[in-house]
């Protein structure tokens, strides 16, 4: 009896930390956000000389805030899942442990630089928001587009890493003998092509010789082909994807398989007379 | 009868100042358009030192007259509009009170910086026209583009806050020993990681180390992929809406199927005529 | 019975410099285009400092080669068109002119920095090689869809004119005080603006203040979705054209019209039966 | 007898050498990507200073190990290849032999420093790996899209040649005369005109002068019209492909009507059983 009101109780803080459709869970949901958000923004300030000189006492005391509430949460986690070991090791459960880690460890070590930063890795924590309201629907558009598109974005990123290994041995070749140009090794003119290719263009290293602003303006003009490739693929992708949504969601009567067009009088796999067509005129847009 | 005629005179100056198709209201649209145009080039013109030495006493007199156009251009409105206190606190109503403010303020307070810059808002009166003459449809055409993706958008423009906030992150534990990198506090790191990723690519913060360096490639290089989302978010959005515009959703009468062209006067199906096409020319849009 | 041996000779000659579909009017073509090249090639590397001093005589002679090919051009084109003064006034009569203008004005005037430059722009007079060949079809698409987007372009760029105006005015509101950074005056951070908005991103004006930085990165983040506004325009446009390029040419027996679905198999237009759609099933490509 | 036996030898080194559908000939593939990438990045290290200080001998034995193999390998080739001439003067029997080629000439010449650089394009070998598993289609896709709109991007590329001499002219003339701001010439305000019309922007070269900065603002406005051209054309090409690999080109064999989904089992407009669904399941691509 007793373990049935702890099961209870166990999937009572399920609802509330996993799941967002009751009140409490969304209260839940919505109050973490903020406390991650606003721990990552301390861990910002901190970093900022003057602020972390003035405010160091305050930033110290809401770090273990943070911490401790992050804690609670994280042991709850382990404790209401059913499976303590999967969560622990997934990618959320590991970024909840890193949320953590760093400032228990800043107890016993010191001058932790690095643990500083891989506290502002929390806001990883904050994707999780995704799953939450009615963004899910928009974010699902576009992750699926670009999911949709992964092979051909691939191929598209590898020749174009192919390319600027080309651009950068020439560029080297070219530049390379100038002391002041800053091609000083083919990695260097390599991160060069990138900078120009992406139309980034720091300006840290230019060329500095004729030849080589020829052939810089070779590459920024090849660079204008180049950038209309990824935008088309994923354009293409979206407006498939847009036209897909605009079609047709009734099912057949007869064997009830969706995916008719608009104008279809007959279903398209068994033959039989679709009904809607007529009854039904008010098409979903 | 004399309370009549003011409301008659009361109603030509609303069509004069908030309506357009009468030559008046016109004609009072464009004038008050280029008197706004070149108020703010005053504005403009007033902060660049050598030319305010040499024309101040142009200007101040030229500030002056623009204010008390505006001034009873003002009155007028709130004279004429039905509802004053709505108009008043409508987002023109403060646009239109903020352009005459800051002229008599500086009678009273001296070193009147910040008002000089308020002026220039004066602009934002200028998206009035915008309900002017042939352009209503195309702007129309655009902002619902943007409307339509607005959800969209915020997803992918939060994605990308969260993003840039890491790389940051990551890249001031890379670049944030070196002294003279730039990479000094996490809101620098981020704001490269925004000039970066958005390909602006300032220069005044560039990675110096070759690990940074690497680093920074892979980001611009992400930032290739990542340009294409909103690109053809609006793409999509506007061929959709493109099509929405070519196809005409009336429905043939004897067979019931739609589909037909916007120029169509007999069904393309069962050659049956289209009642439509003579009755209702007004199509919709 | 001269007469028209003249008049038969005036129009060989527009025959070879206006059309381009006799053997000698395409020969005559390419060859204008290369001496055109050529001679824009000549006045960019007269700029050039030290190529200027070692090949000063060469460039001398040919600069004048060039120009009397062109005087002798200009006078063959007033000579054959029929009518000289609506040539001589049009965009191209007057780039003619201006291509060989400037050499006979430096014989009397000295110090002719300008007419130099003037002369490069012999190379709008190319333009006229667009109605050459094949590529008449591809550029008449890409101006097609520019033409169509024309006024949704004009709304946009105005737009972000509105917004640049603003942006800078703000700027110069946050940096304005800072002696170093560069936003001296509104129309100078009315330049950053652009600079920045369209991703270009010099580095020469940068701000410096950390509000100044925050509020370059809401604007460069905000840049990124009205980049793709322009691109969804064109991009639309073109969907647009490649569709309605890919529909029926085929025209109805009965009223003589096109545009006709592949699908249809009643004229939209008069309601005859389309006799096209059931004997030639291979449709148009 | 003995000779088949060759030639049978001959034909399975050719199959694990030019084919990738066997086990021995993915093996053969992959090594030979691994081992060319690691050449390349041999190649990469040796021209940065400190690293190649510290591992020269490493380098030169690896160097050379990597140039026996590429060398047995282009031997095998030339073996197994059927007109071993043709295969020496393709494409990538050049790039094969200028991969080891650098090596064995850098024992006879001293001060190889175009040698060293020419060895890094032993990556264009890599090109090869696209006919290999299902990238293919990825990247068919890709360069069929480019080379479809090939002919509407060498217009668009021909017209921005065009416009950047013109800009870059205009532009000399506005800020030739001033000493520091870097448009010294035609030619390098042609290559500023390129790094701000791609929106590149390294800032070594910025205008100093008011008129200068206006004419800036005006180009870089202008830009932003411009870069949604070739982004429109790719995207619009995308789109057409992958309409045209959705739709079906089948009619059905009642009423003749295509336009059939490729999983369509019945006619969508009459309702009659589509034939080449069951007789012909490999579908057009």
């Amino acid at each position: 009896m007793e373990r049935k009101q702890e099961s209870g109780f166990k999937e009572k803080v399920y609802d509330i930390i996993f799941e967002a459709d009751t009140p409490w869970g969304k209260f839940f949901d919505v109050s973490l956000l903020i406390i991650i958000l606003l721990s990552v923004l301390v861990v910002m300030l901190e970093t900022v000389g003057p602020i972390q000189e003035r405010y160091q006492n305050l930033f110290f005391v809401l770090e273990w805030v943070f911490t401790i509430i992050f804690t609670i949460e994280y042991i709850l986690r382990l404790y209401c899942v059913y499976k303590p070991m999967k969560y622990a090791t997934s990618f959320f459960g590991i970024v909840d442990l890193l949320a953590i880690l760093p400032t228990y460890l800043s107890l016993f070590i010191y001058g932790t630089h690095y643990l500083v930063v891989i506290r502002a890795l929390r806001l990883l924590r904050v994707f999780r928001i995704f799953k939450l309201g009615h963004f899910i629907k928009e974010s699902k558009i576009i992750t699926d587009a670009l999911k949709a598109s992964r092979a051909k974005i691939t191929v598209f990123l590898f020749s174009v890493l192919l390319l600027v290994v080309i651009i950068g041995s020439i560029m080297y070749l070219i530049e390379g003998g100038q002391p002041e140009s800053g091609f000083s090794s083919i990695p260097r003119s390599v991160y060069w092509a990138i900078v120009t290719l992406t139309t980034v263009g720091y300006g840290d290293i230019a060329p500095q010789t004729e030849i080589g602003q020829f052939f810089a303006a070779v590459v920024m003009i090849m660079g204008y082909a180049i950038i209309a490739v990824p935008t088309g693929i994923v354009s293409a992708e979206m407006v498939q994807s847009a036209r897909a949504e605009a079609l047709n969601t009734h099912c057949c009567q007869h064997c009830s398989r969706e995916g008719h067009d608009n104008d279809a009088k007959f279903c398209k796999y068994c033959g039989a007379e679709l009904r809607w067509a007529m009854e039904d005129e008010t098409l979903p847009s």
